[in-house]
């Protein structure tokens, strides 16, 4: 292969998420050209889940049948709050990492320019420049799966905000004094909307011999209580997981509404585990009555 | 005097709210040459009101000792939805209005250029200006009065969305199930922080025998309930008072908490009768415990 320039060189996208580790060899125009995929395995700690980047990274290159050489850059989309100019996972409590410098390990590797950005901002990014919200200069993205997170496009450019932190639409309180989130608040969406809070939900209607669906297939084991598994109970008619999963379809239409109430963007583009597990549930978030579903 | 160049003629800025008019005849550096002030009177009708803001400007411009020609152009805050580039206020609840065209109405009076905006739009701009958002370029500016409104400067810039409707923080849901809103949702910021939301609450405490202060001066009528009144009742000790202020001080600060989570602005400044009434109120919205405060 002729050697490219700079310019029209392939590079490397890597989702490091709490369960498994992409990584994809894209062209310029964003035709995929190879990819590999392992999972995190974030309970080995923060040095072992680098090496599997790195093994990932190198398998998605052989993919492509391209070289190290071949690549431009390396772009990772982590969970955070983290450091873009640093390079530095602050905080990730779904990895258990807290200031892990991701850019200096990888570029120690391959001495290829490495660049980490929020998970969900570089995926508002994608849907901004490739999907759902092209040639729209005002977007918000909402990413419900594991947790819930968001990123907004204003001005056809990434917000970021005074501490690099906008978009933490998970942690918008819309239930006073309601159940426990992982952050210490009461009654952030995420505690009301998330896959886990409908997990932890959906375990206990399990445990108490409802949701036969999940009894049958997971017990009360909330990490066998996938988002598949979720639209699969649904598909079977479990009435008790679809309730469930209605009343946080229902509260991640509140979190939408009160986005636009106040950032009166262009367009809402919904993804994340959950929302690509059930095409249903984008009717469920669509309703807009003011009463309680169920 | 002599005729001055356009560039440094001053300019009339208008309040326009739902008790009251309040005309200002400004300097282009801040300065406040002259003012007047009038009851607003919705009651009457939009042309009543149009009639009454006119006589406003002009006891402004004469308090300046100048006159009509002395003025650039006449800058009106109203309450919206509005459209800024027709002029027109499109629904204001407040004062019964629908589709009024005031830029017509005050050019066709006064021959001098006029514009419309949002009120709590004007509010932040001039607090971005001339107040304590000075220095900042993300800034959001929310304002607790008879309703809850917000507006939000990006970048130094008043911010509008799509719709020209970004900043409706007072329709942001924040109990879920709550308080029926004037706005037909539920549990709505405005709903359970407002000022009319805490006379609403006041008043059934008075009827039931409770908030003895509010009982003697207020009666049951409402709109006796202003900020002042509920300030001088905290003042007075009545502690049922204080115990509503101070739930409804911290739910402002959940709405204060949300922007934050979702803009990470470099500032954030309250305004609006309930916080000019009460200075003990900002320390109450600082509460950030994630529990109950009663």
């Amino acid at each position: 292969m002729a050697k490219r320039s700079g310019k029209d060189q392939p590079v490397v996208g890597v989702d490091l998420g709490g369960t498994k580790i992409l990584a994809a060899v894209v062209a310029e125009d964003g035709t995929l050209l190879g990819q590999a995929k392992k999972k995190t395995k974030a309970d080995k700690g923060p040095l072992d889940v680098l090496g599997r980047m790195a093994t990932t990274i190198n398998e998605a290159i052989e993919d492509a049948g391209l070289a190290r050489k071949d690549i431009a850059a390396i772009g990772v989309g982590s969970p955070g709050p983290l450091d873009p100019e640093a390079g530095i996972v602050v905080v990730a409590p779904n990895l258990g990492w807290k200031n892990v410098n991701v850019k200096a390990h990888l570029e120690g590797e391959f001495h290829i320019p490495t660049f980490i950005e929020n998970d969900v901002n570089v995926g508002t990014l994608g849907e901004h420049r490739l999907g759902a919200g092209q040639g729209v200069s005002d977007l918000v993205g909402i990413f419900v799966g594991t947790g819930i997170g968001g990123g907004i496009i204003l001005g056809g450019r990434l917000y970021q905000g005074f501490n690099k932190t906008a978009g933490e639409i998970g942690h918008m309180v819309i239930v006073d004094d309601g159940p426990l989130c992982g952050c210490g608040n009461r009654g952030c969406l995420e505690a009301v909307a998330s896959r886990v809070a409908i997990a932890a939900e959906v375990a206990a209607l399990a445990a108490r011999g409802d949701a036969p669906y999940i009894a049958e297939h997971c017990g009360s084991d909330l990490r066998k209580i996938r988002s598949g598994t979720l639209a699969r109970a649904i598909e079977a008619g479990d009435a008790f997981v679809e309730s469930v999963v209605r009343k946080a379809a229902y509260n991640v239409g509140i979190g939408v509404a009160n986005v636009i109430n106040l950032l009166s963007p262009a367009a809402v583009v919904l993804g994340g585990g959950l929302v690509e597990a059930m095409e249903q549930i984008l009717s469920l978030i669509h309703i807009s009555e003011p009463t309680r579903p169920y």
